[in-house]
This record gives structure tokens, sequence and C-alpha cells, in this order.
């Protein structure tokens, strides 16, 4: 049956095989026999069109073409005995399809999977794998939403991708963007009021999330989210920013889609987890609304501005060992407190909440793909902000590439068809960028070197043991969960020590000492006797309570209690 | 000492007795000595002006003329022995003092006193008093929020009606604008980002709660919030519309003021109450943000349509019995289902929340005025209405006039001078009305005679006892106060039986039957045995259990339990 939400329209007709039918009308929704596995259609809404159906789950020859029939049932799974995962005592790897491997494909991934595995990571979170404009696009461009590109391998290759990943002992997030829809092919308007008559952002119309007929296009998300999480497989759903979300409603989208996806999580008899990237640093995301857990952009600041020095744009009330150690025992830097980047007071205190549902990161796609070339710390900066991530009380995220030090850069790439979006893309980012106090002199969007300068380049990663970054990380993941006090997501636990001309800090974890000497000279601080577990640089030592640490090194020493 | 705050300026000077002085900066607030009372002041802010204090305190000669200085020590207060006066248990009587007394005077208001004393009401509750274009608006419009309409009687004929009040055993709400400014004569852009860019309302620009600079646009509401509680006495503040407040703050603006208004209280030793007008149906304002109570247009629409059988615009989820009997019991009607006027799901449950806390009328300044033809309830209606109101475990709120079914329109009228404006109300609010599914055919707002034909008629209220609807007020709130069981604010405790095609229902609250015939045929119904309290018709006979209800009658009756 094809079906199609359309609530002010007159007359809905089908289209396929070159045949136009009229569809009837129940309450909103227009149905009209058929829809065969494989066959091509589109919809005529009074009399124009042809338009993609809104709830397309393929879209074979691109945003402009017909949509075609996919039925879920078909696929054959393999990972029958997957029990899913908890977020808590997790570690996250974000990737983009597109430039994870030469072939940038969900396939591809698949060869990297033990890769991942040796690593010691627990989920793969995918950026946005929806229909986008041209072949090379981050995803935050998609439209289409209840499809998956072509180029990565379609709705067949991401279920392949996450049944071995499954098979592989990995889960799988998903990232999906419900705050805005991309640029052009994006049709939802010819079918019903999907977008509010204001504008949201700057990625164009918000959403209609409280206004008239609101309740089916909370409908359209709500059973998008449903879909990858029961048809796909999907462990969690990471949501775009969902602070451009536009809702006053009493019952708030965000309480309502995790009302639903706790329900199915009941019937699959599987975790699943829904991760919020906000800019609000409001705890009611969690504590009210009921997500699992929230993207932490200060943790990163601190993290960054503590071993980089950066105190640029919204590094600005960062950069000292105070601000390491205020996320560390708060989650929030900025709880209720004076934001110079914002210009006013920002966030509340996270009273309460534990620090796993923090997704936090010393690099993710937007630290890395928003700075204007696109650069990455560099391996002596990640050895220092790797030590204090993943052993921190929060749930930590690494960024493909990260965990060797990748030479790469990861840039904003785009590929618009169409030609004033082609022009503008620049120019947007140019002012994004300058409000951020940035210069402006990154490689043009729509460059294809652009996005391919931004493939990992597989043959850097080295394998020379405990002495190599990827090592490093290795040791940390294992080291994080042989010893549940480096995962003890409690914050009021967490102690921190530091001396900030000096540049040293000491967060006490349960029995566990992490020491980072962030400064270039050596430093000799206290702790208990215990003994180095784990040394950033060899010249570490400890002589009963005084542990030496050489520049720019870190170490975690067990202390004897 | 002159104070203003102009964040973005670059030079400010004062105005006064002729002469113009540069002002110095400190933190984005410009001072120069001076500031004498009675002394006409005004700003000039990079080279334009004159402009109003954005914070004046009196506006003498108009919206665009200077400001005087007022000292608020100056006045002599007489209510030493007020003690404030609590929501729960008592009775408000909003008010419009340009249209309550033939002068349209807070002194004027002061004669009337004496009538409220004797109804029984505990609050006085009046409409907007800042400065507004023109002589003749119903406050929407105003600006200028730290003053008072001259026309009216000033900051001290505002202080001699309050302090009257309290001398007299009433408190006195206020009610503030604080989600819009009027259209004319608001000069705050001139001085800092108080607005948003975007449209918040048919209001126009939405007040900058969130963006940069919005700490200090905060404390702007907030401080005047606080001079109103603490400068003049006022008991609690009905805020108006809060649902056209865009703020996405992890701490809402509302629960910054409702913290600080607390904190006063605390300081002043007597209880300050906060009333949100809300179209949001959501018990957060309560429990989240900590306000003391909200309207509760629901109960205004259940009782409405019950006892009018009007259904059109946004009565259409009402007009049963069943919908007063959900109301009474739950307080929201939409507690998350379907709102027809709305085209979309509304509201959640107010589980938990006190009755007492939702402010509920069958008549206010909206429910008539913006009927095209600003009709109120017939007075047989309201003997109806007024005996479920005035039962219910709401607060009750009643509409100058109604206690004796003035005979009296409640027109919407202004008296723009902007020409524009002026041509452009009567559109604009016939615009509104249709949206409404009304027909446009209401006087015209600018004509005089609008506002003078809303002035209530002093010469009708009658004293003939009982059988007056005026009577019939006294004897109810008197009722209300002398048995608790009728003002009882937990809804959970009560019930309601009726039988929506006879048109009778029954609310048991406590010992307490309130029996009501809503139609046009006697009805006979059970209740325990025991005797009629009050009766809207002298027909009424309790025999046994049998209570006999003539048509359109209401009975309270005390049950033997």
């Amino acid at each position: 049956m094809y079906e199609v939400w359309a609530p002010l329209a007159t007359r809905v007709e089908v289209e396929s095989g070159g045949i136009r039918r009229d569809m009837s009308l129940d309450n909103g929704w227009w149905r009209a026999p058929g829809d065969e596995h494989g066959v091509d259609y589109a919809f005529h809404v009074d009399g124009s069109g042809p338009f993609p159906d809104p709830r397309t789950r393929r879209q074979p020859y691109g945003l402009e073409g017909p949509s075609r029939v996919y039925e879920h049932a078909r696929f054959t799974w393999g990972d029958q005995d997957w029990r899913g995962r908890h977020l808590r005592g997790s570690v996250i790897y974000e990737l983009h399809v597109g430039t994870y491997t030469p072939e940038g494909t969900f396939e591809a991934v698949i060869d990297k999977l033990a890769h991942l595995v040796d690593l010691g990571v627990d989920f793969v979170e995918l950026m946005p794998v929806a229909p986008v404009p041209g072949r090379r696009n981050w995803g935050y461009d998609g439209v289409d939403l209840y499809a998956v590109r072509e180029d990565y391998g379609g709705p067949d290759g991401l279920k392949i991708l996450v049944d071995a990943c499954h098979q592989a002992g990995l889960g799988v997030i998903l990232d999906v963007v419900y705050n805005h829809l991309g640029p052009c092919g994006n049709y939802l308007s010819k079918f019903g009021p999907y977008l509010h008559g204001y504008k949201g952002s700057y990625w164009g119309d918000a959403v209609n999330l409280d206004g008239p007929h609101s309740d089916e296009v909370r409908r359209y998300f709500i059973e998008n989210a449903l879909q990858w999480l029961r048809d796909y497989h999907i462990d969690g759903l990471r949501l775009d920013a969902v602070h451009a979300l536009h809702d006053k409603r009493a019952v708030h989208f965000l309480e309502e889609l995790a009302g639903e996806v706790e329900a199915l999580s009941t019937v699959l008899g599987r975790p699943l987890t829904l991760i919020a990237e906000s800019d609000l640093n409001d705890p009611g995301l969690i504590t009210r609304y009921g997500l699992d857990a929230t993207w932490n952009d200060d943790v990163h600041h601190a993290l960054h501005s503590a071993v980089t020095g950066e105190t640029h744009a919204y590094y600005g009330d960062f950069g000292s060992l105070a601000a390491v150690a205020k996320v560390m025992t708060s989650a929030y830097f900025h709880d209720g407190g004076y934001s110079t980047f914002r210009g006013r007071s920002h966030g509340r205190p996270a009273t309460g909440v534990s620090g796993h549902r923090f997704v936090c990161c010393v690099q993710n796609h937007d630290q890395i793909g928003n700075r204007p070339l696109g650069d990455r710390m560099s391996p002596e900066q990640l050895w220092l902000a790797a030590g204090l991530l993943l052993t921190s009380p929060f749930t930590p995220m690494l960024f493909m590439g990260e965990e060797w030090g990748a030479g790469t850069p990861f840039y904003f790439f785009t590929d618009h068809y169409d030609p004033a979006l082609a022009a503008g893309e620049g120019e947007r980012r140019r002012r994004e960028f300058e409000s951020f106090g940035y210069d402006w002199k990154a490689p043009d969007p729509q460059d294809e070197t652009t996005f391919l300068r931004s493939k990992l380049d597989w043959s850097e990663p080295t394998e020379d043991g405990a002495a190599s970054l990827l090592g490093w990380y290795r040791d940390l993941i294992a080291l994080r969960k042989s010893h549940p006090d480096l995962a003890d997501p409690r914050l009021d636990r967490v102690h921190v020590r530091y001396d900030d001309d000096r540049h040293w800090l000491i967060i006490e974890r349960g029995s566990m000492r992490i020491a980072a000497n962030l400064g270039h000279f050596p430093v000799a601080v206290r702790v208990e006797p215990g003994h180095v577990l784990l040394a950033s640089d060899e010249g570490t030592t400890l002589t009963g309570s005084d542990l030496y640490l050489p520049p720019l090194s870190l170490a975690i020493v067990h202390a004897k209690l």
C-alpha cells in the first residue's frame, strides 16, 4: 500500500511505471494499492510533481528522482546473538563513511572493524547517512530522512555493516538530523506543514513541532528514529543540534521521542541509546526529557585549551587547569556563570547527573572540520589529551584517525548542484568562521580535492607497540576497562589538584592517580606510594610518593591506599 | 546619580535644564551626577536623541517627552500593619482603572474599595498601568515599564491606592507585560539589544532573554518586578502571556524571576505571588520554574461553554458536562490530548499541582473584550457560572462589574497617535477575530465612545439582598470562606457526577454538594440527606436524599455524612 500524509491537499496521485493513479484520503493520509519491492514511484500533489515520497527508503536516482519501494523484511540478519550494549562503560568511535576509507562505502568500513575491535572501542558512530546533494557531504545537508545514501551502499549496505559490527561485538550509533533539512531536494512542504514559517537557524526553516498539524510532523521524526533502531538494528541515535529544535509544547518533542524509544527498547529486549548534541548546558535534556546522554563541548574546550594553549573564540573562558578541574568534577564549565563567547550567563549545574551521560572528546568532526584548515591536534598533544579523556568519568568518543594521530585533515566539503548554493557555501562558512573570530583561509568546500584530502591514509597507523600513539590509545582503553575506578562515572568522587603556573594536575579517581605535566619543564609532584600503571614517557619515575614527570607527559599511578 | 545601560554606545549624554552633559562608562553602564527629585531629563545616545530613560519612573509629557526623576523614598506609607496575603483561599477581582469609574483614576478606585470589601474579595488585580500611547488603552501597549500612567494618577496615585487597599484589608496584584513592548514610544533599542532580531508574536519583536547581552535585559525585567513589589508594596504580579517569551537558556527567565521574588519575599517578610498567563497548559511553570500559579483558560472554556452553549472557535472541544468534570478534577482539559482549535495535541497532566495554583474565571478582560461585541455573560448565566466557579478548587477571579451582571460591554479600545497604528488597529483585530472564526462587526477601537461605553455604570448594582446577583456573589464568597471544603484545593478530592443529556451535574467537595441544573427542565437528583446552604432558585427543595432543582438553578447542599 502506498501511503503519504498530505492533510491540506485536495488530490494526491501516485505515479509508477508511467501510470498516474488517484489515491484515496483518510484523515490526512492518502492511500493506494501497490508498492511492490523494487518498484519506482513518485507522488503528485494537487497536480504538481512528481515528488519523492517524504518517507522514501530508497532514492536510486538522487534527490530529484523517483523513490523506490524497499521492504525491510527482505534482509536476512546474522546478529541473532547481539544483546545490545549500554552506554555506561563504553567508548565511542565517530567516523564519516565517505572519508574513512579510500572506497568511502559501508562495505569498506567492514574491513576496518578488526582495527576497531583491536583498539577496544564499543560503539561505532556513523555521521549522517541520509541522501545529500551531490557526492560529497558531511551529511548534515540530508533530506529524505528515511533513506540511505546510495553511494555509501544504500539500505542493504547499511544493514550489512550493522550486522557485521554486531557480529564483531560493536554497537552502532547513527547521527540523525531532526532540527533542519538540507537546503535542496527537500519536498516535504509540498505535502504538508512540516516546517514553521520562521527561520529556525542558518540552516533554514525550523521544523514544525508545535504548530497546527504538528502531531504528524512529530510522528515523521519519531517513526524515523524507530525505523533505524528497529529495522536497521541500530543501537543508538546521536541527535544533531537539539538546541535548534523549536518546541514550546508542555511535552517537548525530545521527551516524546525518549518515551517512544524506551518503549521500543522494551519490545526489542536490548538497550537503545539517545544522545543529544546540545549547546544549552542544560541537564534537563537528561533529567527532564529522559535522553540518555548529551555531548559536552565544555569538556572538549577545557582539554583542548589546556593541551594546545589556544584561547581564541569559544575557548576564551578556558585555557587553565582550573577549567579542567571544573569540568572533571562538574561536567559543565558554564553551569550558570558568564560565558564570554556568548556574552551572557550560560548553563545550569548538572548536579546528580552521572558522568557517563556526557559524551566527551578531544576531537570530533566539528572540532576539527570547523577549524578553517581542518587541522587535527598534533600527535604530541593527543598523547596528553587522550590520557585525560580516556581516564575521565565521561563517555569518551574518538574521531576516526585520532588514534594514530592521522596526518590528514578533515575539511568541510560539499558538492552542491544548485548553483547558488555551490557559489554561496564558501561565503556562508566564511561568515560563520568570522563570527568565531577566525580568518577564513580554508579550501573551497565544493572542490573535490577538499574531500579527497580529508580521506584517512591507512598507510599511516604503525604497529610498533607501546611507543606508538596507537598503542597508547589501546593501552588507555584497556586500562579503563580493567580498572573500574577509571570508568567510575560519579563526578562527586573525582578530586583534582593542579598548579596553573607549573602546568601540572593530578586527577584522583578512587585508587588511581592521573598525573599530567602539560608544561615544558619537568615537575615532581606528590602522590601516594604505589606503582605506575601506564606512562606516556619512559622517563617517568615514582619514588615513594614522589612522582617525577618529564615535560609534556602523563602517567597513571595505582596508589596503595 | 543618572544611570543608564547602553553597552554598545560610544557616547551617552544626559540632558537636563537645557544642558547636555557627558556620562562616563563603566561596564556597559553610563553614569553622571545629579538626578534631583522632580527634575526633567533625557538621554542622547551617540548623538541621537533625546530619548526617555529606559527605567523612567515618570513620563509627565507622554511617551515622547523627557523623563522626570522620582524618588520612591519620598512617599509616606500608612500600611505598616499589612502582613500580606496568600493566594491560597483567596478570591481575585480584576479591574481596568480607566473604565472602572467615571473618573478613570486610581483615586476613584479608592471610593469603590468598600464595595469590594463588602463583596468579600481578597485581591484587587489591576490591568497594566505602564504608560501607553494616547489616553485610552487596555494597557498591553505599554512602554516605559518602570513608570505609571499620569492620567491614572502617576506613581504617587498608585501608591495611595495600594496603601488604601492594604488598609482596607485587600492585597494588590499588578498585571505586567514582559513578553513584548508597545508598538510606539519604545526607545529601548536605542540603548541596547533589548529585543531579538526575530518576530516574537504579532505584538512585535521578542524580548532578548537568551542572546548576547541578555543578562542585563533579564535584569531590566526582573528589577522591574522587584520595583513594584518593593517600592509600590504590590503583593503579586500577573505576568502577561508567558508563552510569548522566547528563552532557551537552561535557567529560564521565569525561574530566575521566581527565585529573585522569593528572595525579596524573605527580605520583606510578606508573601509575594507570581501568576502567569499562559496558553501552554504546562504545569512546569509551577513545578519547574517555581511560579505560584497560572491562569487556566480550560476552566473558563468548560464553564463558559456549559453555561452558554457556545461551541465555536476555541470552545470547540468543550460544551459538555464531561468537560466540566474533567477540569474540576484535572485542572486542564487538554492535558496531552488533541486540541481541535490548535490542530495538535496540547498540554500535559497537572498531576500533584494544588488547584489553588490555577487562577480561574468565568469572565475576564480577554474573554469579554476579545469577543467582537465585548458582551458579557447574561445575569442568568452568571448565577450558574459563579456558583460553579466560587465553589471550585481553584483560585476564583472575578472581572469588574460581573458581580452585579453589569449591562455595560467591555470593548477593545485604543488611542494610537501613530497614524498607521490608528488606521491599522481595527484591521489587526479583524484578522485575529477571523482566525478565531468570528465575524468582525466590532466598534472602532480608536473611537472614544468605544472606551466611554466600556465604563461601568455604578447606578446598576442593586442592594436588594439575596435575590440580587450581587447578593449571590457575596453569599457564595462568604460560604467559600466559612466552609473550608469549598476552598479545598486538592483536585483528587473532587468527584463529579453528571448527565449530559439532562444537563445536571453534582460536584462533591468533602461534605458539600454543588448541584447544578443547566437545562431548561426541572430535574430531581440524588444527594445525601442534609440541608441546602444556598440556592439560586427559591423553588429548590431537598427531601431526604432527593434534591429538586428548577431549570437553570444551582444549589449547595451540606450533606450529613
